[in-house]
């Protein structure tokens, strides 16, 4: 189907197609609350069902925790096979007093949709499911399409990407379509080209035991919280560059086109300033900003806590200080050697008079670089050139989608990751929504590249 | 009254002193906590009315904070006068969950009380009292007796040192006794010539308006948990020395024969493990424990605190840290100055993109170095070799008690600390207690010295 008579096939069914997509998001399919562990499931039998009613097979595929909704509609016999990933579950709504209207009960406002998810990924998942519900009512030729929704994005896809093997033939593919990104400027067409993978772990270093009288004991007693603040600021030099031994092992150093694109990229740091409160000043100043994010590993706390945070003061040395370590991995490198360089490191400065322990030790899905002169890349090219009458910019992410390494691999799609989230939008915030126009425009590019094979 | 009589008379009255001493304890007269003002009032209102029950003259005098109980008892016409100064206040409980009994409701377990306050320092207040009281009772000449118990020290008895010239007349004194310390080697009677003065502060470094996402965020926004505990690591070398210019302005060094006799106290740094947890290798290795203790400033984070702290990871940059920072400062210091010095020590250290404020600083009193020739400490001495059969030791200690300083001046009273107090009494911490053979010592000690002058 061409430009013109998806536009019109929007036109035309664009109301009911709101209908639809308030009751995808009145579940409130939490994944991170077991309370709200049947709605997830609810969710997903209502998904199964629609997609049925649209014309695709699907059922739910059993899980540890979630199901993963699949389905699958036969193409040509020798045409390429588009795997969709997606998922159906959705952030936490804290703090409920700050929604102007309740993050499950839809709201159509200002030609926006407000929901929790109508974004992230509900909303994105359904234009893709309208634009293939359209395309099977027109009879046009498409490619083989299986299509997997899962349950446990917002909590890591943890269980899932240990079971991803079975599904191996089931999920065979050409194309991994993933539409769960955004575009940096509104109005052009954006394609990741990156994700960072994420490893983290929790430190604590332990001292005395039971917190410490600071006049009897300042001064002869070791004291955990600034030896913790100490053997944080060993993992760093002044110019933001890890000092970790092994920290920056595997990293594939962009192609100097690469750099040049990620660099095209508009950054404006007085908008960033004004939108976050902070310049763009933290990690390795001797890099662009859209460099370390999207091809430097970074390392950061998430948090460190240790004694008396009250009002006024408290007269302790503390027994213990706990820190939150995490670290964005990019593509190449082995992440749990990361991990396990960061650990010996810790061990190697932390004090001797103290115990260090490292527990929680998580490592997500790897970092992703894909192919800048790949076919798939320059056919999504193409149709955003046309949809927007811009040329895409290229984007290298640098948050993770901890599933699409797996699905990658074990699939064997080439991932095209393509979507139209604006950073208004306010996913896993309150007041989430997301617009007539980004709806539309997503309807329009999966109908024109799902029609170009 | 000599050794043998008052042992006689704690053995016929301290079923009846513990009985009222658990009353004294079950007040929760936490000064920190504006929620227990009403308990300290009526601790304080307890405590003067069992004075006026001994024979002891006695009103509540009225402060900007917390009243206190002042008590008088005239002496023989000639004779000098003792001022004794104790605090009825205690500190905050948590964690509350760590008690074995509740702190406040008293319990004697294997001869100790526990407590909050059981020795810090309601337990050493009382057997000054039931000393008193004994005293009384026999008729014996006594010198005159003022007595001032606080109740505010555990806050740093901030607005009553800046009242104390009011009671200038009130509490003229030539002796100041103070019984809120310990000794170091059980079985062994130990003389305070030393107290160390305090300075707090908190400082905040914030970075954006709220937590972001650590990918998207990681290695672009500074992290202000990173950010602090780089400022906290400028702040010693690797040796524990103090790095801020102007932190050892004034300090008076010992004269050889302190430091002789600071360090004839025997320190066993095995039994210091073994009791706290950890070695004493904290602070300015270059001294000796009790050097850095006793004659030494020294610089502590009472807690630091930043993002997530959590089970598990959670994938933010934290828009905000918090550091609880305290000195320690000795005889010779200014405080306010050297408050100043860590303060600009902190501004000009921190990152220019996050904001650094500094608050809630607070001045104690300054630090405290006694006459090792005076009068009132060889009387001390031989009361002590009598109770214990062994020389006193000498300490100079590493904690504050905020007024004694301010007491000394405005009173003209030599101060005159000796205690009861153990390391195992965990004073400041959960399951305070004080054993019924230190209560013994001081009741004891009490009776000895009032009876000599």
């Amino acid at each position: 189907m061409d430009k013109e008579t998806l536009e019109a096939a929007f036109e035309a069914g664009q109301d009911r197609m709101i209908e639809k997509w308030k009751e995808f998001l009145s579940f409130p399919s939490i994944s991170a609350d077991a309370a709200h562990a049947s709605d997830c499931v609810n969710c997903a039998t209502w998904l199964c069902d629609h997609l049925a009613t649209i014309g695709v097979q699907s059922r739910l595929l059993e899980t540890a925790t979630k199901p993963v909704v699949f389905g699958e509609l036969p193409g040509a016999a020798d045409a390429p096979t588009v795997l969709f990933y997606g998922h159906y579950d959705v952030q936490p709504v804290d703090p409920p007093e700050a929604w102007v209207s309740p993050p499950f009960e839809p709201e159509w406002r200002d030609n926006r949709m407000y929901a929790r998810g109508a974004q992230d990924n509900k909303g994105q998942v359904f234009y893709v499911i309208k634009a293939l519900e359209a395309l099977i009512a027109s009879g046009v030729e498409l490619p083989n399409i299986k299509i997997f929704i899962e349950g446990e994005e917002e909590c890591g896809s943890d269980s899932l990407a240990a079971q991803l093997e079975e599904w191996k033939d089931l999920i065979a593919a050409d194309v991994l379509m993933v539409c769960d990104t955004g575009t940096q400027i509104p109005g052009t067409g954006c394609i990741t080209m990156g994700l960072r993978g994420i490893v983290h772990f929790t430190a604590t270093l332990t001292g005395s035991k039971y917190d410490l009288h600071s006049g009897v004991h300042g001064g002869k007693a070791p004291n955990p919280a600034v030896a913790m603040a100490r053997l944080i600021a060993t993992l760093h030099d002044d110019e933001g560059h890890v000092l970790v031994d092994g920290f920056y092992d595997g990293v594939v150093e962009p192609t100097a086109e690469e750099r040049r694109l990620a660099n095209e990229v508009p950054f404006d740091a007085a908008a960033y300033e004004s939108e976050t409160g902070v310049e763009p000043a933290g990690g390795e100043l001797a890099f662009t900003p859209a460099e370390r994010i999207g091809f430097r590993p970074c390392l950061d706390l998430n948090g460190i806590h240790s004694g008396y945070g009250g009002a006024g003061g408290k007269t302790i040395i503390p027994s213990v200080a706990t820190a939150k370590i995490s670290a964005r991995l990019v593509a190449g490198q082995d992440l749990g050697a990361v991990l396990e360089s960061i650990v010996k490191h810790l061990q190697r400065h932390a004090p001797p008079a103290l115990h260090l322990d490292i527990s929680d030790q998580a490592v997500g899905g790897p970092g992703l670089r894909l192919d800048i002169d790949s076919p798939i890349l320059q056919k999504a090219k193409t149709i955003l050139r046309e949809l927007t009458g811009k040329d895409a910019l290229l984007y290298w992410e640098g948050a993770s989608i901890p599933i699409v390494a797996s699905l990658q691999r074990v699939s064997g799609g080439e991932p095209l990751l393509v979507g139209f989230g604006h950073e208004e939008d306010n996913i896993h915030a309150p007041n989430e929504s997301f617009s007539i126009e980004q709806f539309r425009s997503g309807f329009i590019y999966v109908g024109m590249l799902l029609s170009s094979f």
